[in-house]
């Protein structure tokens, strides 16, 4: 199982704290973390994947390998700017967001247009013409988002 | 200037009765539309524009310039997917989005992660942790969404 | 028709005059000009087809519309890098090879890959294990160039 | 150090034995594969890798990850098609080519124009206006294009 955990390349330190814990207890359970590669909310969930013996794969926007966060194991170059967020969530069987900026909304959005659940810890609702769409599956902690996103498949 | 019309590939009477009024006065007012060239909102607004005289652009998904409607008059096929939304995106200089799915949030997602204006017709709401977000320009018309499109420079 | 004008970002004075005449020939024949939207080769074939009346369409590597040619009248702005090649090539009906650097061999092998013709002035040549491969339509000048490339339907 | 180890999706035997002895023969030398996740010279080259203990990853052109051959250890779905292309260059330090169709000489320009070190095992040969590129680098056999490949460094 591969859970795309998405967010912000700067976030906040409580938002960290929940991305490495969300790491943690993904590789812990035995899903590969897949996410942008770079900082912030991707480098805790990263360092909280490998701290508990996990396997992370970043896919970064740039040209270059070495521009990923020391956390993750395999880095793919894509060298494609914003589309490469399309690349994290068509590979990840299910998407986790915290917290999380605009990128991280249009992650969440092409998510839900491919039909894979998404799992919310404080990140972005949304509603369309004043009604709220309900498919973002909100989690008020990390073991809750964790159970939500691995409880039942993905797809 | 290039203006960005998002919204679905399948949509309301209401919805394309409101594309193709923008489209149309996009065109008189001098802008070339660029879509992701297929049916709903996409057509009604390139319907629009073709007939006030403008000029449409399809960035289409597959891979068949074919697949495009028929009022597109440059259709560029991406064989991208989802992925092609950052092109259209990346291209415009400002964002219309015209009721809209799931993709058409995501582009609203990624202009607004660009920098780049986005005004929206019946069309997404989006807030974070409970807190609007109103980056977002709402319109109530298509004159409105128009006026908020062009009035001032995009960028 | 669109023709994918490939060739190098910079190049001889010889392979801009025949880019030039290939640009010019393809508008008066009807032909759109498909090509990377940047200087060298592409810039000399836009040049010799906005000059003739025709239309061209720029796929750019990079994040700007700004930084095509001027002869460019539709910029599409990719932020892809090399990627873009292949879009350019999936657009394009034939594909044209003026001169041209590894980046045009890209090209060239993408656009036989998707089984289209390829014509190519001055260009390079491929051999499989020691045996040449014939795919690729040579052509001594412009006009013989044109003349393969609009003879006879390029899919 | 990552591999891009190129090659047709349909090879001959003579080409899956080369492709798997060039894959063991990296793996043991602590290099990881990255190609285009398929059948032929890419599933020869992951099972050679994997037999050898090694570590794979596949950037497959479709939307599945399943699509990936058995072999592949990290596969990422791009739905891009021949785009994908660019990211398995983009991502790997050196080329290896093990014979190889269209697809594979567009992924050996496409690494010459970034720079990158170009080995080809029976595979093509390029000609400028007649004057022949030496830029791949030739090998006559898997021991020889693995040495040629690791022997220095490949940027």
């Amino acid at each position: 199982m591969y859970v795309g955990v998405i967010g912000g390349q700067y976030c906040s330190e409580e938002e960290a704290r929940a991305a490495y814990e969300v790491g943690s207890l993904l590789a812990r359970r035995g899903a590969t973390i897949i996410c942008g590669g770079l900082g912030g909310v991707m480098e805790a969930a990263c360092k909280g994947a490998k701290e508990a013996g996990g396997t992370t794969i970043g896919i970064l926007p740039g040209p270059f390998r070495g521009d990923s966060n020391p956390y993750v194991d395999y880095a793919i170059a894509t060298d494609m700017g914003q589309a490469r967020n399309a690349i994290i969530v068509r590979t990840a069987d299910v998407v986790m967001a915290v917290g999380g900026e605009y990128g991280t909304l249009s992650e969440i959005a092409m998510a839900l247009k491919m039909g894979k659940k998404v799992v919310a810890l404080a990140s972005w609702e949304i509603a369309n013409r004043g009604t709220p769409d309900d498919k973002i599956i909100r989690a008020d902690n990390p073991e809750e988002a964790v159970e939500a996103t691995l409880g039942t498949s993905g797809r």
